[in-house]
């Protein structure tokens, strides 16, 4: 239940960064859904297709596709007014990576894959929509250029697996571990923590 | 017989717009032959994939790559003439995702998925290819920015589920709903409808 | 085993050209990562996926991600010497790509299909990491403009299918096929070959 609505929830704040990259770009309402919908199930899509859990997620459960239909409209509507929620969209959105971190590594565990390829597969189901939006708008992806992201995913899920080490209930690991990501990314948000530089000062 | 008819000349409206984008980006031979092939292929390939139906289709119908190769060396050698050809190339490329989408929203019934989703994936067969190319090509999707054309098959596969609500043979059906894709396309271009613009006035 | 080193030096070439391409775009650490990741084994997930060898190649073989990770560590700490390398990279990467044709056209026997499929797959498999690696960096994929690279995968695939006409030691064909693919590439850059001219003189 708890799961569903923050699903939900991570699917809205999704949905929503793709309205507002597609509408960036000046798209016609066609193009707007497109780049909300991928943006909100490209990552499990993707994770699936790689996995050969088919067809897809989204393909049998239509509340995604009513749910993002639903929030393109009132993105449309009310875009003058989007940016009064920037921060419960931040919350939804770091929330949403924290659980959707998870729900991968439970497909790979399921699939009896390795703990690296888990948290590869939980990763990819966190972040890749956004790559698969960018790539659509002819942008390099945000999440390869600046801010930790994909990192906490990574971290979450190593710590998940340390976890599962000890004698512990897995449902508390599973939310301890998205309870890490989401303060993790909170924190680096908070005081601006970003990847080591690896090239030369800018000129 | 005569779906196999239109199969082909779809196909080859589909490949020629790929080698005219291809071309115009100034590609090598195998650059466009690439470019063609996904355009005439890659929206049933990504259907196949979503829905796991594998091999993907052309891989098992040699027919299709024999098709685009003709296609690409007489499109290559007669470039100069092929805006001659231009409005059969628009009715070929309109009665294209008349059929496409059908034959997409086909392989969803057979999958055993919600309406909705097979207008999914009969607008996906349609229009995906044209995706592929111009991302291919480095390019912001065409179909994200002007011009009615994935809304025609959306529309055209709404009308075929609501035609199978009626005591109806499924074959007239089929064949009313690929007509009224083509003629929805058809008077949209000619009397330049297009999607709500959902913009404020260009500065 | 003399197979094991040829992979491990191909994915190794494969992962620093990733690195090279994601470093220009000034890209973090995460973003050099991910592109070293798809630009060795992207060409053989798009093969599997499209074959429905699933879950895809990788993600069962763990080596590979641990291979490309040091790759890259290495590549970043030691990037203003690799210019010195850049004979035996361009080596280790057309020996990799002769043995990833070879691969890939296996992949598709084993499914059974048409020896042209085979052939596309194989060259998918050698080429099309590189394709992903210049999407996912906005640019138009490389083998798409300039220099014979994928032609010579497909003339190679070809040679191997003539030769299995004959009767010979398929493992001789193999080989044989892998050092006509290298012996092609080589020739090709040093006597500077490439694809005919499709389009008038420039202007």
């Amino acid at each position: 239940m708890i799961y569903t609505v923050i699903d939900i929830l991570g699917t809205i704040a999704f949905a929503i960064s793709g309205v507002l990259v597609a509408m960036d770009k000046r798209l016609d309402v066609f193009g707007v859904f497109i780049i909300a919908f991928v943006t909100a199930v490209g990552g499990g899509t993707l994770r699936d297709v790689l996995v050969g859990s088919t067809p897809v997620g989204w393909m049998t459960q239509p509340n995604y596709i009513v749910i993002i239909l639903i929030t393109v409209i009132f993105s449309i509507l009310f875009v003058g007014r989007l940016k009064y929620f920037r921060k419960s969209l931040f919350l939804f959105d770091t929330i949403g990576i924290g659980l959707y971190t998870m729900i991968g590594i439970q497909k790979g565990l399921d699939a009896g894959l390795l703990p690296i390829m888990c948290i590869a597969l939980g990763t990819m189901t966190a972040c890749f929509g956004g790559v698969i939006r960018d790539i659509l708008c002819n942008e390099i992806p945000v999440i390869f250029r600046k801010e930790i992201y994909a990192t906490v995913c990574i971290l979450g899920g190593g710590i998940y697996f340390v976890m599962l080490q000890f004698p512990m209930n897995s449902v508390i690991a599973y939310v301890t571990a998205i309870l890490c990501i989401i303060i993790m990314r909170l924190l680096a948000v908070i005081f601006k923590i970003s990847l080591p530089n690896i090239y030369p000062k800018a000129k």
